[in-house]
C-alpha cells in the first residue's frame, strides 16, 4: 500500500480532525486502539488473506475457513488476548464461521438458562473450547413462530432421560450455523412433553458428534444444507440440516433455570422470573443494530472512494469531472453515510439501554422491558432493511465495476441481507412495535404515562395540535424543529391506527387488516428514535477541530432525506405544508455541497483496512485501475489462453462440425 | 413433476380461465404455443439440466455453458427451427453466454451501421455462426460516457489499413460480454483518426482470435475479467478485457454506412440519415423492458407459490395460517404481481411503438423520434430498477429460505441486476428524459403540440386547475380518475422543475443542481406512461372468462400503490387530498382481498416449467419441503460425515493442540 495517494487531494480539502473523528467513530480512544490494533494484526498477516474467496469451490473454501478459524484461535490464545479483543480479531478476520454461533448463541444462552451447576459443568468446557457449540432452533417448516416448533424431547421416567424426535419431515432443524460439519454439541429447542403433556419450547444441551472421531452420534442425521446467496460470503458457514429418531439424553441436560422435570417427570417452574429472557433478546438485537453501521460505513467507504476517483462526462481542462460531484450522486450517497453514522450513534444508544436494562432486571425491575423490547426491535428492522437496500446502492453508485466481485460489494451484500430474516422477521418484528404503539397510545386515556422512547406521546395533544415553524431553508437546520416534525408525524400515524382499529369490533381482525399502515407507523416510530438519538449525542461534548460540526450536517442529512423520503407521511397527516416540504430539500442540497468537500475524509474516519474492506474500488490510495487490471489475470479462466471445451464445442461450431458432435 | 398436487386447492378457488390468460401474457395465442413448445422442449432434455450450476467452480461453469450453447446450436439446425423459435429456445435454455452478444449486439450493428457489401461479406459468416462477434465498446474507465472512450483508430495511408490502438490502461475493453474466451471477432469502438484530425467514436470490425487454433491474434492481449455477483449467474458468461499495441485491420472494416475514409484518408459523411442510430437503440431498450416483466413475473411466481404453500402463526383448527393469507405479506407481494403484468403490456406497447418509428424511418418522418427515445429510455430504467428491488423483495418474502441458491431467487437476482446499469446507466437515462419533459413544457408557449406519450401535457391548463373528483373509495376504481391523477402529478413536477430551473442563469448550472428533482419528474412521467398503457389495453376486446376482470384488480392495484409509495409527489402538488390518498389506501386493501384466491392461478398464467423457474420453492405442485430436504443432500460437503479439515484445523483444536499444529 506504499506509493502515491491518489485521493490526497481530497483528504486536503478536509475541513475537520479525522484523528478526532475516529474515535467518535469507534465510541472511545481506548475501542479505537483495540480496533485499531486487531485490524492491522489481521491485515498484516497473510494467514487471513481473503481475496481469492469468490474463486474457491465450496469444499475449498470450507476447509480454508477451518484453517483461519483455528488459526485465530491459536492467535487468542498465544497472544493472551482479552475477550473484548478477541471479538475484535474475530471481527476483522470477516469470515462467518461456526465459532460465531459457539461464542455469540451458544455460550451466551447457555449462561441466560443454566442453572449454576450446569454452568459449572459446560462453560469451562466451552470457554476453551474442548466442545463446539450450535443454536438448533429454527425447523425446515417453522422459522418465526416459535411456538409452532415440532421436534418432541419426551420425558422417559424408566432411563431418567428425554427422548428427542423429529416427528415429520418439517421438524428437522434447518438453518443452524456451526450444525452441518462442526459443532460437537447444540442447544436444541423441543417442545418438553412428560405425562403425556406438553409444556412447550424448551432448549436443550445435545451432544451431537463424536469428541473422539467427529462422526455423528448413532439417531441423529446431520447434513450441511447447501449453497447460499453469493460467492464466498455465507458459504463458510456449515448451516445445518438434523434429523432425530428418538435420540436419548440424562434429564440434566435440560436448561432449567426457569424450570426443571423432577426425577418423577414432574414439570416445575423455577421463581426466577422469565422477563431475563428479553434482557438476551435486547443484547442480541443491539449487537445487529452496530453491525448494521458496520456494513453500511463499509458499502459507504466503498462507494465514496469510487465516486471520488471515478470520471464520467463533463470536462474541465480536458479532464472528466468526478462522479462524486455530481448531485444525482450527492443526493444517493450522503444519506447513506449520514446513515452509518446515525445507526453508529443509536447503535451506541442501545447500548446503554441494554446496562440499563441489565441493572434493572438485577433489581427486579421490570417496568421499562417492554418499551426497551418494542424500541430494540424496531431498531434492529429499520437499520438492517435500510443497510441492506444501502449495499446494492452502493453497489449501483459504482457503475458497472461494482458489480465484479472484486469491488467487494456484491459478498457484501449476500453476506449481509440475512440479517433482515434471522432473529426476527424484519416485518413481523415492526408489528411488535406497532401493538405496543397502539397500546401506549389507547393507555393515555387512563393516565399512564408513556417511558423512553414513547415519552412524546405524553404531549400527544401538543403534537396533534401545533404547526411546524419552518418559514425559511435554514429553519431546517434547528434540532427542535425536526424532532417535533417527527414527534407528530408519528404520534399522528400512531393515533390513525388506534382510531381505525377502534372501528373494529374483533381487535385482531382488525389488526390483520390494518397492518401495512401499522408497519409504516412503527416505521416513523423507529426513525423518530434514530433522529432524536442523534441530535442527543449532539448535545455533549465532542472534541477535535469541526468534528461536531460535521456530525451536524450528517444529522440533518439524515434528518432531512429521512423526511423527503417519507414525505407523504408528513403531508398526510399535515404535520408539514408543501412548500415546507420543498424548503426542506432546498436545505437538503445545501448540505449536500457542504458535506461535499469532507467526504472522503468522512469515510477515512471508520479506519478501515484494505483487508477489510476488501475491494479494489475502494482502496484507500485510489489506486483503482491498475489493481482492476492486474486482478483480472488471477482468474483462473485465464490460466490458458485457449479455454478447456474449445476443441469440443466452439472448434466443431465454427467449422460447422456439430452434427457430428457428442455433447 | 407426477403426483400429488399440492397447490390444487388454491387453483380451485380462482375465478378466471387460466388458458385464456396465458394467452394474453404471451401476446398471442401463436407467441403461446412457440413459448410453450420450445420451454418444454428445454425442460424436457437432461442437456440442458441447471440445477447443478451453484455449485460448479467457474471452470466447469463455463465449459458446461460452452457445451449446452453448442447443444442449443445443434438442436437449432437439426430441427430446423426459424429464428423465432430459436430465440424462444435460447430464452429457456437460460443461460448467459456469448450467443447472446453475437445474436443480440454484433450481428444487428453489423446490420444497422454496415453498407451493402459489408453486409453481404459478413453476415452470411455471422448466421452460419462460422465467426463469433462480440460487441467492444466500455473501456476500463469508461462507461456511460461514449465520447469519451480512449481507444484510437488511426487511419496509415501507406497501407490502406487502420491502426487499432490503446493509448493507456484506461483504454482497455473491459466488460464485452464473449469477448473473455470464444468471440473470433468484435465491433471494436474507436475513435476515427485521419490526417491527424479525430472524428469521434466509429466502429469497426476487428477480428481478435484466428480461426484455425482459437488463439488471440498478435497485438492483441485478452483475458476474462474474473468473478461477476453471484453462484452461477452471470459467471457463464466471459466478459472480457482487451488491450490493443498498434493492431492493423483493413480499411475496409470501418463500419461505413453513416460515414466512409477513402483511400486518401479522407473522411466523408453519407446521405444515410443518422438518425437511424436511435431505431437500434429504441429496439434494444424495448427488449429490455419485456425482459424486465419476464424476470419480475419469475420472481413473483415463486413467490406467490412458496406464501401459499408456507404456512406460520395463527391457527385454524390446529393448521397455521397460509402466509400468502397476511395483509403485511399481500401488500409486499399483489404490487409486484401487478407490476408484472404492467411491465408486460407496456413492453407490449413498446413494440408497437417500435415498429411505427421503424416505419417513420424509413418515411424520413423524424418527428416522434425524440419523444419514442425519451419514452423508451425511461421505460427501460424505471421497469429495470422496479425489477431489482422487487427480486430480492420476493426472495425477503420467502423468508430464510429464499436465501438459498435453491430457491432460485439469489441467482435471479445476481444475474438481472446488472441491466440497471447497462445500455445506459438508469440515473443517467432518466436525466435525458427529465430533460425533454423540460424541453417540451417550454415549447408550449410557443404553442408546439406534445406528442405522444406527452399529449397530455398539451392539457396543462386544465391539469394545473382541475381537482381529483375522489369521494369515496370505489372512485378509485374507475380509471379516467386515476389516469388524470397521474397526468395532474406527472405534469405539475415537471413545469416546477422548469419553473425553478428558469430562475438560474446558467441553464446547465440549473440542471445540475435540480438534478435529484428532475429525476423524480421523469419518474412521474415514466409511471404514468405505465398506469396509460394498462388502462388502453383493457380497453381493448380481452376474451375468456373473468380475464378482464382480473386485470383490471391488477391495473388498479399497480396505480394505487405506486400512488401510495409516491404519496408525497401527489400531495405535494395538491394532485390529491389527504383523506383521497386514504381511501386510496383503502381501495387497496379491498382489492388485495379480490386478489387473494386468484394469486396462484395469476402466476401460473406465466406458463413457466419448473426447469425454467429453477426454483424448489416455486415449484408447481407446491411440494416444497421433501424437496428442500432431498436437494441438501447433493452438497458436495456431504459426500463425507467429516469434513475435509477435520483432522487438521477442528481435532487439534477440541484437543487442545494447537500449539503445534500447521494452519
Amino acid at each position: 500500500m506504499e506509493g502515491v495517494d491518489h485521493l490526497a487531494h481530497e483528504r486536503n480539502r478536509s475541513q475537520f480532525d479525522v484523528d478526532a473523528m475516529k474515535i467518535v467513530w469507534a465510541g472511545s480512544r481506548h475501542a479505537f486502539e483495540v480496533s485499531d490494533r486487531m485490524s492491522r494484526l489481521v491485515a498484516n498477516d497473510p494467514a487471513f488473506r481473503k481475496d481469492n474467496r469468490a474463486q474457491l469451490p465450496r469444499k475449498e473454501l470450507f476447509k480454508n475457513t477451518l484453517r483461519k478459524t483455528a488459526y485465530a484461535w491459536k492467535k487468542i490464545v498465544e497472544l493472551k488476548l482479552t475477550e473484548e479483543e478477541a471479538a475484535r480479531l474475530r471481527f476483522f478476520v470477516d469470515e462467518p464461521a461456526y465459532t460465531d454461533l459457539h461464542w455469540g448463541m451458544f455460550v451466551p444462552f447457555v449462561k441466560g438458562q443454566g442453572t449454576e451447576e450446569q454452568l459449572q459443568k459446560w462453560l469451562p468446557l466451552a470457554y476453551k473450547m474442548k466442545i463446539i457449540g450450535c443454536y438448533a432452533q429454527t425447523e425446515l417448516g417453522h422459522g418465526s413462530n416459535v411456538q409452532g416448533l415440532e421436534t418432541t424431547a419426551t420425558f422417559d421416567p424408566k432411563t431418567d432421560e428425554f427422548v428427542i424426535h423429529s416427528p415429520t419431515l418439517t421438524s428437522s432443524k434447518w438453518w443452524p450455523g456451526g450444525l452441518g460439519k462442526v459443532s460437537t454439541h447444540a442447544v436444541v429447542f423441543a417442545r418438553l412433553i412428560t405425562n403425556g403433556q406438553d409444556y412447550g419450547v424448551h432448549g436443550f444441551i445435545v451432544q451431537i458428534r463424536s469428541l473422539e472421531d467427529h462422526t455423528v452420534l448413532p439417531g441423529i442425521t446431520i447434513g450441511d444444507i447447501g449453497m447460499k446467496f453469493g460467492n464466498g460470503a455465507y458459504n463458510t458457514m456449515d448451516n445445518g440440516v438434523m434429523h432425530f429418531d428418538h435420540f436419548r439424553i440424562p434429564r440434566n441436560q435440560l436448561l432449567m433455570r426457569f424450570s426443571q422435570v423432577t426425577r418423577e417427570g414432574k414439570y416445575v417452574q423455577s421463581d426466577v422470573p422469565r422477563q431475563l429472557v428479553y434482557g438476551t433478546m435486547v443484547y442480541v438485537r443491539k449487537t445487529i443494530v452496530i453491525d448494521a453501521s458496520n456494513a453500511l460505513s463499509r458499502a459507504v467507504c466503498i462507494a465514496t472512494r469510487y465516486s471520488a476517483v471515478r470520471r464520467q462526462f463533463g470536462s474541465q481542462n480536458g479532464v472528466e469531472t468526478q462522479v462524486i460531484d455530481y448531485k444525482t450522486q450527492q443526493s444517493r450517497l450522503f444519506p447513506l453515510l449520514a446513515s452509518a453514522y446515525a445507526f453508529r450513534f443509536v447503535g451506541e444508544w442501545l447500548e446503554w439501554l441494554y446496562t440499563d436494562v441489565t441493572q434493572r432486571l438485577g433489581a427486579s425491575d421490570f417496568s421499562t422491558l417492554p418499551e426497551a423490547h418494542a424500541c430494540t426491535a424496531g431498531l434492529k428492522s429499520v437499520t438492517t432493511a435500510a443497510t441492506a437496500d444501502a449495499i446494492e446502492e452502493c453497489r449501483k453508485l459504482c457503475g458497472g465495476h461494482g458489480y465484479l466481485c472484486s469491488s467487494g460489494l456484491p459478498e457484501l451484500f449476500a453476506v449481509y441481507v440475512p440479517a433482515c430474516t434471522y432473529e426476527g422477521d424484519n416485518v413481523v418484528l415492526l408489528l411488535q412495535v406497532a401493538r405496543f404503539l397502539v397500546k401506549t397510545v389507547s393507555q393515555l386515556v387512563s393516565g399512564k404515562k408513556p417511558v423512553g422512547t414513547t415519552a412524546y406521546m405524553g404531549r400527544l395533544q401538543h403534537l396533534m395540535e401545533s404547526s411546524c415553524k419552518v418559514q425559511k431553508a435554514e429553519d431546517w437546520l434547528n434540532p427542535s424543529i425536526v424532532l417535533e416534525a417527527f414527534e407528530a408525524r408519528s404520534a399522528k400515524m400512531s393515533v390513525e391506527c388506534a382510531k381505525r382499529l377502534s372501528k373494529f369490533t374483533n381487535q385482531e381482525e382488525g389488526f390483520q387488516e390494518l397492518s401495512p399502515n401499522l408497519v409504516e407507523a412503527a416505521v416513523a416510530h423507529c426513525q423518530l428514535i434514530i433522529v432524536s438519538k442523534f441530535i442527543e449525542k449532539l448535545k455533549g461534548d465532542i472534541p477535535g477541530k469541526g468534528v461536531k460540526e460535521q456530525l451536524q450536517k450528517l444529522c440533518s442529512i439524515y434528518a432531512l432525506y429521512t423526511l423527503h423520503k417519507h414525505m407523504g407521511d408528513f403531508l398526510s397527516t399535515s404535520t408539514i405544508t408543501p412548500k415546507q416540504a420543498s424548503l426542506a430539500d432546498d436545505q437538503l442540497r445545501s448540505l449536500y455541497s457542504q458535506v461535499r468537500p469532507n467526504a472522503v475524509a468522512l469515510v477515512d474516519a471508520f479506519n478501515y483496512t484494505d483487508h477489510y474492506l476488501g475491494s479494489i474500488l475502494g482502496r484507500y490510495d485510489g489506486n483503482v485501475y491498475p489493481n482492476l487490471y492486474n486482478e483480472a489475470w488471477k482468474e483462473p479462466l485465464n490460466d490458458s489462453a485457449v479455454p478447456d471445451g474449445y476443441h469440443e464445442y466452439i472448434r466443431p461450431l465454427l467449422k460447422q462440425q456439430l452434427r457430428n458432435a457428442r455433447l
